[in-house]
């Protein structure tokens, strides 16, 4: 939400008027179609037909225009391409875009705002804009010796394998329960990611459920387990001192709870 | 929690060496436990022996000390005069108190001075406590006409029936979801409700249910039956206006969801 907000605030008054589009079936989806009834501007969200229906409600209660395509990358991007065409719409990636990452960048911020001395702060990474917002945010915010580390689970090491070969590295195509983070790297969040990130942590499946259960139970949260990945990843790893976390995303079917 | 460290601060120093005793369940005996610790007196808690062993190893993770009881109310009550009389321990009642009340009341008072201009507030009533300290707190600092209202299970109606009859009505025994409401009002905190108070609403237990998902869903909170029980009301009435709700209590069982 946050980054979706800070890239419809840097449209002009011109292109405001036209709209946006984005290609998303999960989070990114909701909150450019919420962004956009906030804003009052039209919202195309491209999604897989075979999307989940109440993910499909969910953007149409936010006012968001659903066009529906089959689940491969050339029909998502020929439907981008029509809609920039046709209604001249601005197309916003998820996460490969300058102000996305600082708009995700703003959670890490105010975190660091309100506690100066972190040791370390935290974030999923999936598609990278998460990730490098937190890194340009606690590079500038955080104490000097603060670190950022990203967090990512085994079976969809793709960014783990990007950020040690040099080199973007396509998705794994592995199965994981956290399924917001099976997206890869982009070439506009990938080198914020290599310069200020310290490393990323893997993580196996049950060590996210048990992350994602004490969330729920300890602080609270109805968090949907890739919000979980970070903080399995400092259970797992016993790390002490004072830890950030960015915890987001909320996405989960009540009644398939993996516990 | 607000009320449980409301009662202790109240303490002298010579009392908090002797330290607290309560009888509770749920809720209110991790309250004490963990507000002793943080505090650093000793506190006492008497729990009928049947209460879920996940609620017991939360107290003691807090700190409590658990005496346990046969689940009755004269055994309850012989367990606390024992503590009482052998460790000088001062009885905290879970919602019978003065300063358990206002110790509530402030979740009230913070919302009211950041939203001053609310229509009503809404609590849960059980022990009537939290009713009674959201009650005062609006009263003091809500705008002239802002009301407060309790909302009860339909089948504990013991609150909505004492407050219509004018003297407390015992404990209806009936069941609900809302496992948290099922005690009755007290002689401190009735007439604070019977004056400050402008109806106890009633819901059923389906609209309760309804309600918990609701705020799960949309406000990604986990919350417990009891805590959406104002939320219920607020739907079935279908309340428009600036509406003020205090939620409270995450007490659930996520291995056992109602949904």
């Amino acid at each position: 939400m946050r980054g979706a907000l800070a890239a419809m605030q840097g449209l002009s008054d011109e292109e405001k008027v036209r709209g946006v589009v984005t290609h998303s079936s999960g989070n990114f989806a909701q909150a450019i179609s919420l962004a956009s009834a906030t804003l009052g501007l039209p919202a195309y969200i491209v999604m897989p037909r075979n999307a989940p229906e109440v993910k499909k409600a969910a953007v149409r209660t936010y006012g968001g225009q659903i066009i529906e395509v089959e689940p491969n990358l050339e029909a998502r991007q020929a439907a981008a391409d029509r809609i920039i065409e046709e209604k001249g719409a601005r197309f916003i990636h998820p996460s490969n875009d300058y102000r996305v990452i600082l708009g995700q960048g703003t959670a890490a911020a105010e975190l660091l705002l309100e506690v100066p001395d972190l040791d370390m702060v935290l974030s999923p990474v999936g598609g990278g804009g998460l990730l490098a917002g937190t890194a340009v945010a606690t590079r500038y915010l955080g104490k000097a010796r603060c670190l950022t580390f990203g967090a990512e689970p085994e079976t969809v090491n793709d960014a783990y394998q990007s950020f040690h070969k040099g080199t973007i590295q396509p998705s794994t195509g592995g199965q994981t329960i956290a399924d917001g983070l099976r997206t890869q790297l982009g070439d506009i969040n990938f080198p914020i990611i290599r310069e200020l990130v310290t490393d990323i942590h893997l993580v196996k499946e049950d060590e996210i459920i048990d992350a994602m259960r004490w969330i729920w139970e300890r602080l609270k949260i109805v968090v949907e387990p890739s919000a979980a990945v970070p903080l399995a990843a400092v259970f797992k790893n016993q790390w002490r001192g004072k830890i950030g976390i960015v915890i987001s995303g909320g996405n989960v079917d009540l009644g398939r709870l993996p516990f």
